[in-house]
């Protein structure tokens, strides 16, 4: 299988950080040059068509792309450590808090970079500050809001790692980019961004 | 088990479509008054900390939120027909076609909506023009382009009806709003759109 990615991508990362925690090291990883343009080619527009990376490539050539569909595809293939539920209850509980986790904190990080940051105009061509005052806005109320969450817990979702803590761990160092990071406003998320730097997920390179 | 509803809202017509093309009739539907307020209890925040609904209530008091997490779990327990994959190529495969269907057309119909149309001024608080126009032309571009898919299929994932075309159908039926429906500019989905319409799930009240 090959992983296509690109450097400081943050949704190539969730699933590359998804990797390491499981300890998984044979799929191979094949690095795009997004300022080149090698995920616009027809070549890669035919395995992922709306030249997004991640794209994951099975050995008989089908492909997936969405950053949690190919997680759930290695999570069946790579069962341990279990990153997304190991019954019906605990799947439905961590997909909820991993759809807050990426609609309420992530999408909302990466869209205030996207269109607030002028390193990315030339990737995001209609820039607005607008939008990006709106997505500002509520990536710190909700950093706020998980911050409360982490008060009277270590992880994000239940009581061990699971892919709600690689999701939002792409999107808040994302934000790196706007010069944010936990800081003592979100004690609890400093705390949680500093235990995940020493995890196999936080050594990731983004 | 109980699921927390109300007329007209998108996200609770996805688990009530999904519910309707299962059959199952044994789930107690308890809508809630929005322009009342009704989701902005205490009693209901505890269920759903951001008043959102739809909300699932299990006999033990356990709740979960967001559409497709609630679906995760009535798959579970209500297996046919299948609605989101037989096996993990096809569960992740399902998954991708559900996210860009939510992302790039739902999303954005809502958005839209809620950003541009003057009755949701009360429940979006913060409408912006900007947003409104963003999801606008996002929304209308990824309607001719699932429009190209559906020249050749019937369905928007494989080759039978999934829970991606009930989470399209909900972001389509919403922009009913603002007055837009497939037309002749995107025939197949206007075909698409018929055919839904005399299926169990075309019959949920929006």
């Amino acid at each position: 299988m090959k992983l296509y990615s690109a450097p400081y991508a943050p949704n190539p990362r969730r699933v590359t950080m998804f990797l390491a925690e499981k300890g998984v090291t044979d799929v191979e990883i094949v690095t795009l040059d997004l300022q080149a343009g090698q995920h616009r080619t027809d070549d890669f527009r035919a395995k992922s068509p709306f030249s997004q990376i991640p794209t994951l490539e099975l050995d008989d050539g089908r492909c997936l792309t969405e950053s949690r569909a190919i997680c759930t595809y290695l999570e069946s293939l790579y069962a341990e450590p279990n990153l997304m539920g190991a019954d019906p209850f605990e799947r439905a509980e961590i997909e909820m808090w991993d759809r807050r986790a990426e609609l309420m904190v992530t999408l909302p990080m990466m869209m205030w970079v996207r269109h607030g940051n002028p390193l990315l105009a030339a990737l995001e061509k209609n820039q607005s500050p607008a939008i990006a005052a709106a997505n500002e806005a509520t990536a710190m109320k909700m950093a706020k809001w998980f911050d409360a969450q982490l008060a009277t817990r270590d992880f994000l979702a239940g009581d061990r790692l699971t892919i709600v803590d690689l999701t939002a761990l792409a999107g808040i160092d994302f934000a790196k980019m706007n010069k944010w990071r936990p800081d003592d406003e979100t004690p609890n998320l400093k705390r949680w961004r500093a235990m995940m730097a020493d995890r196999p997920a936080g050594k990731v390179a983004p």
